[in-house]
């Protein structure tokens, strides 16, 4: 061993000891006849002081220089009471340069000059920066914390295999072409889903795994091509009893890494979600719940007169507001701005509407023209709105479509508040998502979550009748606004699975050669089962409250998907693509 | 939740509880005015008793029906103390019929009916037969105490990248096409190697991993294309420290799984180990080591007259025996049964010479008319052998062939005097492994580990005059004769790295080149580090007492890469190789 003590660990009881330490060089202090280094490895800083003869033990040396050290802990004289080992420093006896080091092209600082793709280059530079290696560290505590709960709960995990076949359904697979097969290809994994499935046929009864899994879309800001999932699995259970299970693991990742005690999980409804907040994952860290004014306005409409019956809510089959609390000092420019916000083609408003309520009571609106004082108070009652308040409103042909941009804007109001602290958690369960939604590209309704979720046995007389309402054993837990985890209780009856292909759009045929290999293994006696996955990454970053689930993997991929440290994906020699009988294409000429 | 307890749980205190169950049908019995039913899950078996107008609830169920049952727990008649349930059934009152199911094309017993093929055709039910799921279970509790024992050593586990570059040296890597970056390949991991080392840089100090790694070779009975890694390194640390840590680990998992007391591993250089047992990794649960015999025969033979010069170890390099204890009696048919066995081509010895010690202490020889009865005496003393003893004598021009086919019959010997019994572990160290070993192929040094594996500092000396003499830092973890582990210490000086590519053959352009990614990394300061990997399907199956590894893997490959149950690898769209830009090529006709 090179040390006999951590750069973490040395308190003022430690004085007088004989120690060997060994790191890299975080600073250099020379000031006359005493030099102080401050060395550092994963557990902390340590002050090294060289004065005598020892000073020249210091020649040459650089930042980040990995140096071993002997010496005697001695009590500091100005002491450094922010850094856990500022009582004491090093009297420096022996100083041995382990490796030299060149300048880093960046500061390995928490608040470092580099830039992103920098940093990304020198990913090994960028993941010395304890900012960067504390995520990593709380990666691997949230993981084990997650295995030790499931382990105890009597989940077993089981690797399930890498190379795979590709699958109809769902996003696009990367392939790996075979070798030993030529003309064939593996496909990587989107999700254990269909093998998990399988392990409940086999009677594995209670699995999970944390496992890679790959998606080769094209990469938003917050996705990367290989992502984690805890994936999970239950037999012989109900829905209540999955969300039961994961809440206590919910309940215990808080407790175990950030000594939080959840409370019991408020459940919502995917329709509740969508009225009060425009979304299936709200934020509910804040208020600010939506108010659905169309009743209010459309009277109003019909108490005009015939030629005053022009106004912005027209035709709105749908109209929304929030309440803003304490805003209606919002400048005019500040106004400006917010329907600014909502008309960006990512939200997609055509304008907002505002109102203020003023000090005594009455209210002022970029509409009262169009309205009376009695409609417009009506409209704040409604609101619930004080004195103070700012009330903002969106309205349009598609309630769906006005209510995600309601979302987009509450959220916006929300940051601007300071309402959405990342230390702050506020969990819940959105349930009885619908089984379907329609898609205008396929033409065709299509599963929501998968086609083996099973739907609320009370509506499955629906599906004769009106399947667009039909509803899911399907759940998502939704922490600040993002989705963590979602699953479904599955189906494991054949009859009504052979219904719900059909509703697809599936002849029994296409149903056979899409599925059927996972129907095929359900006849041999498959139990009611459900299960769920969390996005390992998205509640990491969530429990270190990053904006970004980049910071907390240890080797990511840019939007490109390349890893730019790596190189990767890169050229391979032509006698790699002679064995596996493939070739590239030549770029076409444009 | 289908069920108020398991199939494994209930015992005498439990009669006169009411329970429901939910499992599968094991077995049926009809008799009389009585019917039982063996229930199954995961945690046992449990009977269900049917009289009376219950009787007819049993009508059409078959094996492997899904069962859920309400009934109270009675005292059996009959009691079956071989199940830890035996002394009680259910007095059923209820059942249903979760899911009828298909006659298994094989019995769900230990010992099936069904051949490799078709029990891997249909693995999900091949997993439900206990014998197999065991080794599952012992997969998942082995890889969670690695992690406990690893986290508790202050270890990280970070988890390393899929999507990863083609590296130069190695086995053949497995690519995936990038749909982004057309013409450009990602590769899986064979090892998270440069990773890990990359990490080392980053000051993660204590790194783990368990991961999935990759290699495209062809298979031979013990290999699968996708296997997984207990992958793990270390900063600061000597050789000494890693084996300490590791040996730690394992000494945690047989107490923690098996209940065994690990003594100190004894620790083998690599030239005793070919020495003794003509192995790299020797099965030290019987000791049958080897004797050589060169000086004896070939003192003997300048004895002789010129005329009588002729014999069988005329030529040879190398002579060395073993001794079978006991096996003086082995028949004329086992003598020519086990000259077969070291002629077949697998171990490709010429022919073997035996000698037998009487009761009367003389030797009997297949070269009585070669040697005088004292050289004999010699030779059996020099093997310690006692009266009732047999000697099995190989020889040949290349001492390490030799030394191979002799490691080959020892452990045929092993094998049939039951010496290699599963349940009885033997672990060691084999230490100081040469650092090259010379390619016929490459008709250069190769590195035995691999090209960042340190010399051991004694011998760099060597590295300028007799570089095939010099020794690694580099260490196998050996259980009964499998090499469960294996690591090294790396090289973290640059200036010995250059010389290492020298000898390895590499021009300083090559070396770039092909390393030079992880070079440059070492420049801005790395620390002395080493580590080593552990195959976890070898360990499992080692605890498990498996031959194979396949058992302990849910989801394994055949012999041709194939998951005949998922039919992977196979035939992929068109659209998809188009987005991908690359073709398969037509196979060529023959």
């Amino acid at each position: 061993m090179f040390r006999t003590v951590t750069c973490g660990e040395l308190r003022l009881a430690d004085v007088s000891k004989s120690v060997t330490l060994a790191g890299w060089v975080q600073r250099i202090r020379k000031m006359g006849g005493l030099t102080f280094i401050d060395l550092r490895d994963r557990y902390g800083i340590t002050q090294l002081a060289l004065n005598g003869d020892k000073l020249s033990l210091a020649d040459g040396i650089g930042r980040e220089y990995v140096l071993q050290v002997s010496g005697v802990v001695i009590e500091r004289q100005s002491k450094n009471m922010q850094l856990p080992t500022g009582e004491i420093e090093i009297d420096v006896q022996e100083l041995k340069i382990l490796n030299p080091a060149m300048t880093p092209p960046f500061t390995i600082e928490d608040e470092t000059d580099g830039g992103d793709d920098l940093r990304m280059k020198y990913r090994y530079l960028d993941l010395r920066r304890p900012i960067v290696r504390k995520n990593l560290e709380l990666r691997h505590k949230m993981a084990f914390e997650v295995r030790r709960y499931l382990d105890e709960q009597g989940f077993l995990e089981v690797e399930t295999p890498v190379l795979v076949n590709s699958t109809p359904e769902g996003a696009r697979d990367f392939i790996v072409p075979s070798r030993m097969n030529p003309g064939t290809f593996y496909a990587l994994p989107q999700s254990p889903q269909t093998l998990k499935q399988l392990l409940m046929v086999s009677g594995f009864d209670r699995y999970f795994q944390i496992v890679k899994c790959f998606r080769d879309e094209d990469l938003r800001a917050d996705r990367q091509p290989e992502f984690t999932q805890i994936d999970c699995e239950m037999s012989f259970v109900e829905q209540e009893d999955i969300l039961n299970m994961f809440e206590g693991m919910s309940r215990h990742l808080f407790k175990a890494i950030l000594n939080i005690d959840l409370p019991k999980l408020p459940r919502m409804t995917w329709a509740d979600a969508m009225k009060y907040y425009g979304s299936d994952k709200p934020d509910t860290r804040f208020g600010m719940r939506f108010v659905e004014l169309q009743d209010i306005f459309h009277a109003a409409e019909a108490q005009k007169a015939e030629e005053d019956k022009f106004s912005v809510f027209n035709h709105a089959a749908y109209i929304g507001g929030i309440c803003a609390t304490g805003c209606a000092g919002y400048t005019r420019k500040q106004l400006d701005q917010l329907t600014e916000f909502v008309r960006r083609p990512q939200v997609g408003a055509k304008g907002m509407v505002y109102a203020r309520v003023e000090s005594d009571g009455s209210v002022k609106s970029s509409v009262d023209k169009f309205y009376s004082p009695e409609v417009l108070a009506h409209v704040a009652q409604a609101m619930e709105a004080q004195p103070g308040d700012l009330l903002l409103i969106l309205s349009g042909e598609d309630a769906m479509k006005t209510r995600k941009q309601l979302s987009e804007l509450r959220l916006e109001m929300g940051r601007q508040l300071g309402l959405r602290d990342p230390k702050k958690f506020s969990c819940l369960w959105v349930v009885d998502f619908p089984m379907y939604e329609w898609s205008d590209e396929e033409n065709r309704l299509m599963a929501m979550h998968h086609p083996f979720t099973s739907p609320k046995p009370e509506d499955i007389p629906l599906l004769d009748t009106d399947p667009a309402a039909v509803r899911a054993n399907a759940y998502d837990m939704v922490i600040n606004g993002v989705e963590v985890g979602g699953g479904s209780i599955r189906i494991h009856d054949a009859k009504l699975q052979e219904k719900i292909f059909e509703i697809l759009g599936f002849t029994p045929e296409q149903a056979q050669t899409k599925f059927g290999f996972l129907m095929n293994a359900f006849k041999y006696g498959a139990p009611p089962h459900g299960g769920l996955a969390y996005g390992l990454d998205r509640f990491v970053s969530l429990f270190a409250g990053l904006d970004s689930i980049r910071d907390c993997i240890a080797f990511p991929k840019n939007n490109q998907g390349k890893d730019v440290m790596l190189g990767a994906p890169g050229v391979v020699d032509q006698i790699q693509l002679d064995e596996l009988m493939i070739d590239v294409r030549e770029p076409e000429k444009k």
